[in-house]
């Protein structure tokens, strides 16, 4: 149902201190991280030389048990990806692999580079040619630019930091150097797991509890994190005043079972609905959600408000992501199919309903639609994320300006669009109580219109001088 | 998490009176039944000459455009299925085709046929070869020796309908004739629907709702329904004075949103768990389901007793049936892959812990093992069907008595072999209540051991004389 | 360059006495048999219970390693086919498997029943329904209900043998009984080999050699032999005064490298070509053929003639079975792309061009027009078979009569058509002379119009009586 | 048969001044050319913006219908592709599409730089890194320097010309620009062809042929041919005293009915076997070849020794480039059943065998002893070839010095070791009086050890000044 919000991508890195092959781990933290990317994926593993398949499809499409066998090395990274820059061919798959004069470089990245393009521009003046049209490769040229200088590999990484800006969780593999790295304001997630000798960095911790690994702590906004046989070593030559975690991260991409920056996603979402509950004096007959991503708003909005929480839609739990639509009748039917309204509950029955997010309104019109035919006497439509006012350039794929239903029309005549018989919002000020940070460490971007970097400019973060600790 | 209990059959059967190709609505109906069966899946149209398509997979795995396409004809039947008797083989797939002098039979089939092997040797002492395992290519060879006794449709049909023991809901094409059966004790459930001058047979009310079509009411038990161009008919030769409508449908097999024997089966579940909270007094911080099929049950438990409702466990939507268990380290990790628990929520709490059934008690110990891993202080387990005892012989694919825990402990043998703090079956009383029929209206057999029809014996059940109406 | 005449079947029986698993021998002895049949292949093997696997495709897409190492067992039957009767769709594929009361019968057949509609209205009147559309099942559904009536497996087959009218070379297993089955006209070829305790019995010798075997004998017209544990029995009820061996196995159908009924294949053709020289009195260049299965003509006719034999057609041999016509300007490419042109060799030349046989006239017609188009001055068409004027009812796929150019030709005719200078066919007294067989020996229906069985009234042909020797 | 001698590349370009898209005409092209590379297949088109698609496979694998719809363009390039430098992975398939500043550069190379590793080292210790191991990622960014540097695209390719050192044919879409080149010493062919408005590049004139081109003119060594809207432009800034056209294509690699540099290659084949014939005076019962490359060399034979040709070895038409392998024994018959010897033929027979070449001297060894086994008296082996004594570096993938038999052995020594009663070559003198060139033409570096490019110093051919014409 959330085609409209297409999701961007995730990362993993794995090391194994035992010498142990990484790609069966890899496997399992990769396909946990799915939701974040359902277009292509890949893993590259270092073992002497370096190993890489990358391909379109799922996870388990992907790989098998062979494929992973032929991916030996005990260090390792994998991302799953679903294009937010660049076309989806092959060509843009990740890990991105280069070779150079002083090794190899596989770098898998999760965000966006605003200033992408006046870059790569920098670069082919240079005389840089591409073979793919994705940022990640921008980032890797800057980096060999570095290490050809005779740089170590932070100084390297830490002087195409200076230049990137944007967002961007990276694990790279230097030869046999595992190195996890967060943006300078840390718009998207990056965390850090151990189990029994095998350290694991990864955009989310269900990646972590995947392989059973311990949660240690985040990667931090503008760290440098390294693993290899001396151990780990971390560096921080950027560190700012502000944070802009991704408030959406919160409220929508992440899996509720996910803990970012300390932070349960679960939590946030219950508390949302919470809040809501408290300024609504609504009178209805029980609480319902868009499964799956709405569930814990409105168990939170019916503890709070008392009134009941009932499941009033079934999901057919073997839709997956493409199915044929053989003819136009049928095709009309696609929504009911997949979303499947219980009829005996919803006659005669006033609903609170709950979606995470409007994006461009035509998911909430169609299941306020289904549940008035199936009888709904009263829907009132309550939503989980403030409105969303304007696009996202930081890594979230979103619509236009022109489709964002909140930028162009009031709550108003949004409820009139959609059908409902009253909507509410979450307020900015109940989002950020819920996430527990004010304005100062989220991105709220696309709820304000104020970005953590100036888009307009596309001027440089100020970065604190680069210091070995 | 039920690979213990496997699934059986699904039946559609679609009759388009304007003349329409019926297989595009036939791909959405028997999506809709997916969860009634997995392994293979298959379409029969007529359109002068018949055209099949069967093969191993899921439905939109089998099928896409092109193949629907040619699939042409206003009347069809589709299947989907997962053995209870017979391999899975593709030479065990349906809809079963034969042809014989008097035209073609083509025929799908959910149940179990208990004196089939005896059936099949008095076949097979009157020279029948057969080219499959099935019941249903027993039935289908019976039905054309009918036939070609000069027999019409209905007699032929209610002559073997007299043969039959056990459960059997059908649907069949005869030239250009729908035809809908259900054994005399409705064990399995078969409705009737209609849109737009389109009539569709189907196992569940969902498949109805796939294609936008009305309840019309259900096929009674013992009655045969006729579809073609004079119009319906309906025979009824066969009337018992009990049913048996299975409860395991409405316990576990049958889709929540499906209305079986018009009882919506949501309702038994909440009901259920409703009825276990009026005989409790367990002190809890939550109650939580295994998701997705206990949470009904866990609902109506949290609304009676007053104790809220959380998620803690969270499923990996992309896991699909089957994925690649790399090597022995993550096979392990497997159920924690595809259930995640919410340590945050679970630490130090008590929770009430619902599943829809125990079979073998694997899934109950590992996942209690899950959540007191994950810190939860106590779990108290509850069960909406009452212990299964003994095993189905009517169509659902459980394991032998050898296997089925609660053959061989007591609830505290039970509660001690899974590690739960409390253990609380739904009675039978408690059963009956909820779905709102009694034993003579229901089969209890793998929770009384007392079946229906005589399985020792095979004695056929005593059949009211054969009346035309 | 041979659609118009399409292939038939390939049958292959093998028996280890050593309790080896068969099924990799079978994949060689199967895969040397590709060119009789390239639709649809299958295996099944006997291993206490049995094992099949049929799809559609060629036998190195059907069977792999694994798929291979499930067919267990020391006996076996397999089977390539090209549709004479049936549909080609995946019911039809064989062997065809059929349980029974007294056990399981597997059967491959190549060949032609001509009462089989006959014979299946019988069965069909009797009751007997049908799942394929296949001469096969027919046979099967015979065999079993002789041995219903407890008769051996020897008697029962000898009275199905009785019925048949027809062409049929057939491998079974009876259980743990290996069997060959020869039309008493011995219509198809059908021989026996062996290798290190290792039985084969095989359409044609080159299956034998594929796995190393010595060639033993033929199996006889009209003869049963059997192999199982107590070793190998011979049984010839049916002994005709006159045989009917195929004609069109020695001039295009067999592999060159085969021998039938200990007559050389490859010998035959050259003999075709040489006895066409003898009379032939043509002046050339060069003697050339359209390839692969009309070169060993040319070069019997080169010898003879004392006129050079060269290559003037290239075949891209990476061409296979079937691949993409992009555009209509590319289809009319595809000839020419098949079999490309020696440019060189042609200009100004006059050839003699040699194909095997002419059926329906348009290859050889479009062969000469690219001939022509090259600057050959002269082409001098000469065929191995005499004029096909009738179409095969006993395993050959030929067209109508329409279809055949011969039927509605006279030779001169037939040369203006295709475009030749001159045009000559080897003679019937020729072929009979090449294979060194008379017309008692020899079925030449599709040149005669006569049939070894009369087609008209599908009489049965006359029959010794059954003797056990 | 030819494992041992791996293929290397072919290239196509074509160019429709119709603008007509040319994917169609590109598919026919390249599967023609599939003799030259069966891992890996690509296509570039350009239509205002780029196209590709490549994958591993042959070109009726990677391609088909519907794909090649989506190449839209009426400019494109093609590529089969089998490695001789570079691992055979989907990364190293070709064309190789790298886009800069200036636009982009689509490039497909058949041959060998020698200096590949150097230019590479060069182009790292200026930064620039590699997505792939080919030479032709080398070339490609070496073009793309100069045309940085402001230089005009025939500048550009001509400066990098001069850098590199071995053998190259490419063809090269620079927008909408197609351009074919050919290193100055020839050693690699390339054509041009034309039909109806549409230009064709090709490494053979068999791709012409396949299209229904007509055969222009070969590209001339060192030339730089260009066509775009304005027509077609030729550049021939290098022209050495020497050619060293590649004796191997004549005598092996190229298709038979291919005319490389105006000699046709087919009529080599025959004069290499004539000459044999004159220097020899064996007596046999006849003369074969090893099917198919050797048949134009026993045919030469033949007619001048007066000693009949006739097939002594069957190949199974259906056997592609790979099939599995079942197990041991059956791994043994693999030989056997590829080509089948003709036993009748060669029972008490002396025959002469014909290879083309003999490079490690098993596949000689094999089929001598499956001709012996068969019950032939004397097999006097003859070679159209003379001893390969060293490894190519210019393009043919041929084993190491150590592997090459004749590197090793005398005649006599190889003769007793592939058990053969009489072994000759053809001589040197021989060569080149059948190719009609001289060692100032030809490169014979693998029978000398004497390259055209003196390779132990990785040497700059001398070039003539660059001449604008």
């Amino acid at each position: 149902m959330k085609k409209h919000l297409r999701d961007n991508c995730g990362v993993v890195g794995i090391y194994s201190t035992d010498k142990k092959d990484v790609s069966p781990l890899m496997f399992y933290a990769m396909f946990s991280l799915q939701h974040r990317g359902q277009e292509s994926c890949g893993i590259a593993t270092y073992d002497d030389s370096f190993h890489t398949r990358k391909d379109m499809g799922l996870v388990p499409e992907v790989f098998n048990f062979e494929k992973l066998e032929k991916l030996t090395g005990s260090i390792g990274i994998g991302h799953v990806r679903y294009s937010t820059t660049g076309e989806s061919i092959f060509e843009n798959s990740q890990p991105f692999v280069v070779t150079h004069s002083k090794g190899t470089i596989a770098i898998g990245h999760n965000g966006n580079i605003i200033n992408s393009q006046e870059l790569r521009n920098k670069l082919e003046a240079a005389g840089q040619a591409f073979t793919s049209t994705t940022d990640t490769e921008v980032i890797a040229h800057f980096i060999i630019r570095e290490l050809m200088k005779d740089k170590d590999i932070v100084e390297s990484i830490a002087e195409v930091m200076k230049m990137l800006i944007g967002s961007y969780s990276l694990t790279l593999l230097i030869d046999d150097t595992l190195i996890g790295v967060r943006d300078p304001l840390g718009i998207r997630p990056l965390c850090l797991g151990s189990v029994d000798g095998t350290h694991i960095i990864a955009s989310e911790t269900v990646a972590l509890d995947s392989i059973g690994a311990k949660y240690i702590r985040d990667i931090k906004p503008g760290e440098i994190f390294l693993i290899n046989d001396s151990g780990t070593e971390s560096y921080r030559p950027f560190k700012l005043d502000r944070k802009a975690h991704c408030m959406f991260e919160y409220v929508y991409f992440a899996r509720p079972d996910s803990v970012l920056n300390k932070i349960p996603v679960y939590h946030v979402r219950e508390r949302l609905g919470e809040l809501l509950a408290e300024e609504d004096d609504i009178e209805a007959d029980f609480v319902m959600a868009i499964p799956d991503s709405a569930i814990p708003f409105a168990l939170g909005y019916s503890r709070r408000s008392g009134i009941q929480y009932r499941e009033g839609l079934i999901r057919n739990r073997y839709v997956g992501r493409t199915f044929i639509l053989p003819d136009q009748k049928a095709r009309e039917l696609a929504v009911r199919f997949k979303l499947n309204p219980m009829g005996n509950e919803l006659k005669g029955k006033r609903v609170v309903l709950f979606d995470d997010s409007i994006v461009r309104g035509t998911t909430s019109k169609r299941v306020i639609g289904i549940l008035k035919d199936s009888g709904a006497e009263e829907v009132h439509m309550r939503v989980g994320c403030p409105p969303i006012i304007s696009p996202c350039n930081l890594g979230i794929d979103m619509p236009t300006n022109e489709e964002l239903i909140a930028s162009k029309m009031s709550v108003e005549e949004i409820r009139k669009s959609i059908g409902a018989d009253t909507l509410k919002y979450s307020s900015l000020e109940g989002l950020k109580t819920a996430i527990g940070l004010d304005e100062n460490k989220l991105c709220l971007g696309c709820l304000t219109a104020e970005y953590p970097v100036e888009l307009s400019k596309y001027k440089q973060v100020v970065l604190s001088s680069f210091i070995r600790r």
